[in-house]
């Protein structure tokens, strides 16, 4: 899913055992966190909600936070960590895998690039051909910017963050920023998932003013090319935006949905989490996407339903309305 | 109700009643203003608004801004200063008592604590130990952050404003403007009410990007412990949110609303002002809060009703639009 | 319509047809790009929706990107620059025309201004009398801004931007990014329309957090004298928001709508495009405005309607709620 290694550490099973108060031995060493669908052999995984153990079978984890009762379900050669609250551990251990948000250090922008004196760059990013960055951004560690691209006052971009060629940015806007992921103890207190993932925007994405893209928890949350985004559009960690799609306005995507290829958000619609909207549909002004969309069309309203049934709808109460 | 006071500006009440253009001749010294029920002995109020008026007779206020019909109802020595429009007046005052929203001059930063040199930090802020300012923060006068809090880029805090230990703040975000308050003159202009309160944030909150939380405008705002609220989130002045709850993207908070601990509001709902929601409640996606809630549940839908019965709504007009 | 020409660079046509592959051999010298209905004699429009044939008559722009079948309804004199697609080649005419967003160079700042020294002003601007300007901010080249205006931290405000006296601008906001615009070609990529406009601030306007306000595409985006918006609005280009408006928090006004004097807008209520609101209009919280509104009233819902209808609806579905 996701060729970039962002995360560089590196930690034994026994130091994360260690760290998480798990009973475990070995010498293996992990280098990062993630689902047990894209987990590497190098990686540890988690299982706690029910719907994701179809995943287990398959999974290349090294080692998987897991429940007693489904540690047998296991494949062969992967380990078990032994726990009654897999996810909670698992956020615990985020923590350890997290980089620092800022590094001061060398840098490298392209000599052709306009990059103000007023801007600060954290170690490690590279700023490519006539680009412009403008007074008062800040740009993360290790983030890549392409050619061309402008980054309009007060950016902030975090490390990490993966931006192409022909990229524009208004003022304001942050990309990159941690996903809203927590887990919950049992007295209540929500324990944070450090965001060990990071943002990928294509070439010729367009982003307006103040608006805010998640970075993934592991992976990546990416906006396809070509796509345009208006101010104070919210996207959600690991969403993936399709290429050519138009988000309108205070816009909203919660976490994991997919939009296709040219969709359109009309201004104020939102979606659900963990949602896929086929390709070239249109949710109208305030549309609540709240189920997947699997045959594009116009669709309207909350709950959503094919734009003319809404239209249908309207009319309906109107009359009823009158008879009143 | 709030502990800290923040307005150091003393004015003897002669001198409020020229400013104010208000007869008046007395020396008592007032040192700030505050509703009928939060005032003390140096502070003046009003009354304009008669569901307030049951608050007049155990007001300690020593002075209070009223209409000439009303001032025998005010308990013994209580002093009365009668105008036709003590809102209106009330608005012109704040603007004597508010103090620069930017001063320079000596701040406290702990040893240990990593403020980027990029940071501007207003007259005698205080930053704890461990704590991360990262690089294009604005943090205003008499601020104090607590301990291992971290401030992401181009956060602003405005004077005053209290901050615990463990405190996350996300880029871009805007904590203790000033509140959408204003009194109106009969000719329909917009006198600003200065806000004179702060913003409290408790420990273990963590805050998204891009989101605003305004100044109390006497008093505090207030986030409690251990309250996590995503990007693009609207917390009015004067709002309390209740320990442990969950505020997710673009919720808005209207005025003065309390909410309990550990209320849940999805993507994009919001409240009225002035309400109060019971603990442990959910408002779903969307939701719109315009009556307090007494009796914890899981609620949707604008008007809102409980999730149940909004969900049986739409099944009825599935069925309608089925027929028809 | 917008007495500031803050274009000031020329081409000829020729260099113009050139640039968009047309034919055309003239010299004459054109300054920017209008709509039919506001171009001058030094300026080039363009027609593609039917919608503005009505203005061809008695435009006044000196050339018109126009298709081979509209053509000879334009008036003697008029250059026809003859295209299948005038929209799109208007987009990427605008490319032409736009100005640097940043350049340094030499500044005005009343010797009473106080902007600190953190702040970045681009060449051209100036800064009135009493003025403040806090941390953090970008004042792009040429911006005018009064007096006694206070400009909180981190707000951006782009190139050109005019800003009258008494203005407050609260922390976060952007004031005069580009519009979302844009053209379609047939393979589905979106081409910028560059923002040749400005927005204008009137005298006595306050802006809350982290509100956005794009500028006009050609002329201007307005916000009327004694306004007042709080946190987090977004409003598009070319919108007009008359005197002693309101717009509370998580409002939105799609692009070119213009409401008039004190028409007060809930809580994330918006509006669509292109619409008239007729003076002293309410719209109450989450109403969604999609038709012009010409009798003042107090409208609510979404799709709009009166309040007191909208009420009556809530009642009937009650009704019909507890009868099933």
């Amino acid at each position: 899913m996701c060729e970039r290694n962002i995360n560089n550490k590196t930690f034994t099973l026994k130091e994360i055992c260690q760290y998480l108060e798990l009973d475990c031995d070995n010498d293996a060493e992990i280098q990062g966190i993630n689902t047990l669908h894209d987990a590497n052999e190098n990686e540890i995984s988690f299982l706690e909600n029910p719907k994701y153990e179809k995943f287990l079978k398959n999974t290349k984890a090294k080692a998987v936070l897991i429940r007693k009762e489904d540690a047998d379900k296991l494949p062969e050669g992967v380990i078990p960590l032994i726990t009654d609250e897999p996810y909670l551990k698992l956020a615990i251990l985020t923590k350890l895998f997290v980089k620092d948000p800022w590094e001061d250090g060398g840098y490298q922008i392209a000599f052709s690039a306009k990059v103000h004196p007023s801007v600060q760059i954290g170690k490690g990013a590279r700023i490519g051909k006539n680009s412009v960055i403008m007074p008062g951004c800040v740009i993360g560690p290790d983030v890549e910017i392409g050619d061309n691209c402008v980054i309009y006052p007060n950016v902030t971009v975090y490390r990490d963050t993966q931006i192409g060629n022909n990229v524009k940015i208004h003022a304001g806007s942050v990309i990159g920023s941690d996903g809203f992921g927590y887990a919950h103890t049992k007295d209540g207190r929500h324990i944070k998932i450090y965001h060990l993932g990071f943002v990928e925007i294509e070439d010729d994405v367009e982003i307006g003013a103040n608006t805010t893209i998640d970075r993934g928890v592991f992976g990546k949350t990416v906006i396809k090319k070509g796509t345009i985004i208006d101010n104070l559009v919210q996207i959600a960690h690991n969403c993936e935006v399709g290429e050519g799609s138009i988000l309108v306005s205070q816009v909203g995507l919660a976490g994991s949905t997919k939009l296709g290829h040219h969709v359109v958000m009309g201004g104020q619609s939102a979606t659900a989490g963990h949602l896929e909207v086929a390709p070239m549909t249109t949710i109208a002004a305030r549309g609540g996407v709240s189920k997947s969309i699997k045959k594009p069309g116009v669709y309207s309203g909350f709950p959503l339903m094919p734009h003319k049934q809404w239209l249908k709808l309207q009319g309906l109460l109107n009359r009823l309305l009158k008879k009143s």
